[in-house]
């Protein structure tokens, strides 16, 4: 029988043995000079060329990763700026990770009424129903915002019980202006976070969404960088996976996405993006590897995977 | 000189005498007959053939709604969902659309910490910047989630300035679950929507943004579904134009909208989407113009606009 999306991923987490994700956010300034320099892909004012060039890059980076995570989280904006190629590219990426047995997380951040939202979800989530497409997979989970509330979110509850895949619910974001809204205290004491992570919690705790590991298929987007907020939010959805953004790039260190995880060391999926996936422009890789990007990247990531299983090891 | 978004925008509602907005969220199985009966357009399970047959009902609706009304509103989600081929529709029809003199909004909803928002706002808001796609331009407006913070607006506002477009920010929207997070209410007596309103009248009261008008690049979506809420919303945000989606078959009437414009008529450009691209499937437009669907979109859009000029004549 299919297993639940967190049953996957929680089983992906432990064949690889650390709770890691690497976010694919590329930027054609930021490739590697083997790359832009490259005749085929040296043109960052043709699209076509650009969205080549980020392709490229991207399998590249998937193929160096794969041994060592369980997860990979694409940002569809990256694609989305080369316009159609670019949609091309996104959901090619998701099918080659998905081929290398990663779980793929699409970065897309929707949000509207449930009529579109019926229309995301068939997009961004589900497996493509059209015949002429039928090589295609869509993500095994995506990132939603909140702001409508649950409309938004239900017609990808359904794909996630028909298909068995998962979302996770913007709760309290890692960006320096999070705050202006989540931070936002009611009444009683609770924040605008708190109140969506109750919400959360009660749109994942539906049983047909829960896996045998216990975990719904309704996570959650959380900041490590207050760990006393962390562990409220931590409390207040035992049931839900948390992705983890701001590693590396964004100043979390590994102590600090502790407070994430339950103490048996599951709950969440930490992401790193800039930090890996630039990593040869990071003077510590530069020294050891020089130019030879991909075993930069490939040292990264090894460093990424072996902090966070100290982090996640079972306390 | 060029003019701002809000100027242009006010510009074309006194053009053609009403604040209104049709919104085109065209679904396949919704289409007249006419056109998914037609042997080209006849295969709900092939993507290409679907989108073909969206986007030929989208030109007619843009053919036939264009002398009547200042403004389209496209909504991504329903192009999104053809994968690469929709989304080259969607920028066409944008193309299209802004041919036909109309203020095109973009009805993205993005929202994505800074770095991503600025990849967004390239490919979401500004005209394309790569030198094999100069034909194409961006919409005029995008409509954006307020979650993040500024952090995720501020992109959009450098393209609103050196570009002379607009965004319109979610603030109170339309759907039955819209209060579960915007309702909320702080310590100050205030709800969430107010704080995002004040958040929005801030964003948008840079003078680089103000029109001569006195609107600013920066709007809000309004639900006129409670009047008392609109109200307080409109003194909150005197500079933004109220985008007023909910017209028709979300329910709002014509008085519902009236808190969300200034007593001198201007402040809101009012939406319409299903009730009006599918007028024939009304039966009073059906009685009227029977098989003939594009009349009744015709006289459901005249309707629309006399309905609505009432309502924005100057108290």
């Amino acid at each position: 029988v299919a297993q639940t999306f967190a049953d996957r991923l929680l089983h992906a987490i432990r064949a690889k043995g650390a709770p890691v994700c690497i976010g694919i956010d590329p930027v054609y300034d930021n490739l590697p000079a083997e790359i832009t320099e490259h005749p085929e892909f040296n043109d960052a004012g043709d699209s076509e060329v650009g969205v080549d060039a980020v392709l490229e890059f991207c399998r590249r980076i998937i193929r160096i990763v794969a041994p060592f995570v369980p997860a990979v989280k694409i940002n569809s904006a990256f694609f989305e700026r080369y316009y159609s190629e670019g949609i091309d590219g996104y959901y090619q990426l998701i099918q080659e990770a998905a081929e290398k047995d990663l779980i793929v997380i699409g970065d897309v951040k929707r949000g509207d009424v449930g009529h579109t939202a019926e229309l995301y979800a068939a997009a961004h989530l589900a497996d493509p129903s059209f015949d002429n497409l039928d090589e295609l997979v869509g993500p095994d989970a995506v990132t939603l915002s909140p702001y409508l509330g649950f409309d938004a979110v239900k017609p990808f509850l359904d794909v996630a019980r028909s298909d068995q895949k998962g979302v996770f619910i913007l709760v309290k974001t890692t960006n320096p202006s999070a705050g202006e809204i989540q931070d936002l205290v009611g009444p009683d004491g609770s924040t605008v976070a708190e109140h969506v992570a109750r919400h959360v919690a009660q749109w994942g705790s539906d049983p047909s969404l829960i896996g045998e590991c216990g975990y719904s298929a309704v996570g959650a987007v959380v900041s490590p960088k207050d760990p006393t907020t962390a562990a409220k939010l931590r409390a207040l959805m035992p049931q839900a996976v948390f992705l983890v953004p701001g590693y590396g790039a964004q100043g979390a260190s590994a102590a600090d996405v502790a407070a994430c995880f339950k103490p048996d060391g599951t709950g969440a999926l930490v992401s790193a993006s800039r930090s890996i996936i630039y990593a040869y422009e990071n003077m510590k890789y530069l020294e050891m590897y020089a130019s030879e990007w991909e075993k930069c990247v490939e040292q990264a990531c090894k460093d990424f995977v072996a902090d966070l299983k100290k982090v996640s090891a079972p306390r």
